[in-house]
């Protein structure tokens, strides 16, 4: 099963050290939407033992930066901006956050972002997020 | 120069798993603001040599989290959102947030921050958040 | 067709002067979900002939406290906050706004919104919002 | 006392028929900041005799595209996005908004605003904002 995209954003994604610290993975990549899968260990978390927020916004942040980036392949995107409620404490065997596209224009790309905590086959929404991703070329740096 | 807020804070951050792994550093905690400093290094980079989005967003999330809890002292605190705009590429020896408190209520605590790229004696401002604190009891949960 | 729910809801919103001076009607309210339309008409638009991104807003802001204030029946809501991304020039004979529950904790509610902008049969998405409910009896005013 | 920029700014503000609807009045115009002033009247309320959200949301959002605006006079400029929190019900005899430039780029503007509830010489912090503008050129519409 090839899937060049898929194979393009892995590759992406090993070249973030940061990504690859809190140990992300990129699971569905195409046009339109994006998921990652983040493993949760201790180092993730905080002094309660749930995954720290911060783990939980990198998580929808690069899920945002991810589905913008896939409707506009071969361009560098950066997130401009974004949004996150938390909803429920981060508890489980891993993160998913999953990301898709809104509305895409010239220079703004919107999209939207739900992440699960999920244990075993459960799944359960933890945290939503909103943002905005800026296709390269019309640069609003953000660093992802 | 005792600092009992200060002391009780860093204490809490070293608690953080996550915190430690990022490197993060609590250098004010007074009522109404903090500060966190988060040395630069490779491990916290993506693709193109400046600081993730996924850390600068930890830094703001972090830093709103402990200016809430600095107006209830002996209480949790949790995040409820916040929301961020990248400006300028992180990139610098140290990024440093700054947060303060807009307004403390019962059940919500509104707070800002700025977080900015800091290279020898030059400061630069590369992100701006707002975010809501919820004080415990007044549950809702971050996982911060 | 009895729906006690919706009856209360329109009671309310005449009794919002501001919702009477804009225009705007309650088409949908059940638990879990709200539907506000703004006929549009001069008054409400800005200098290019589009709706004025306030009166979106608006609109967005109201079917989020509509759409909170479904699912605890008896209690009095407010919106603490909310972000909303304009994604197209709101034209067209009217706007519709439809928002629906995230996740109901027992101190806050987050919800999302998505505003249309219709023409004929036509559906635009033109603007997508998210926020936060508070029930009161724990108050974060807002003024909704 | 000539103002060129004020003079311009209270030009545009008239040709925005949701403006004057509501009432608003451009009070300070000058680059990288701008003051709305709305007086309250009982039109502008909800069902409590608090200023409607949506008429802060309103206000919030007018001063950061005007904001935004004053920093590349002679382009248009529309609202991306913004976020707001409500802090205290909004009540006296006129909202004020003052907004400013936290930084401008090419492709995006990004503000802050607060919104103060003024009754008599008191001010109370009732609402506070941040968002994008965008420079026309580069378009992504608002309808502001």
């Amino acid at each position: 099963m090839n899937n060049p995209l898929l194979d393009r954003g892995q590759q992406v994604l090993r070249q973030q050290p940061f990504s690859m610290l809190l140990g992300a993975e990129l699971t569905v990549f195409e046009p339109g939407c994006a998921e990652l899968r983040l493993p949760v260990r201790n180092e993730l978390k905080q002094q309660h033992g749930f995954v720290h927020g911060g783990a939980v916004s990198y998580l929808a942040d690069n899920a945002l930066t991810y589905a913008g980036g896939s409707v506009v392949p071969g361009h560098g995107v950066v997130t401009s901006e974004f949004k996150i409620n938390y909803l429920r404490p981060a508890i489980g065997d891993a993160l998913v956050a999953r990301a898709s596209v809104l509305y895409a224009g010239k220079t703004q790309i919107v999209c939207r972002c739900d992440v699960f905590a999920v244990t075993g086959a459960e799944e359960k929404l933890c945290a939503t997020a909103q943002g905005t991703i800026a296709p390269l070329g019309a640069p609003s740096p953000s660093g992802n």
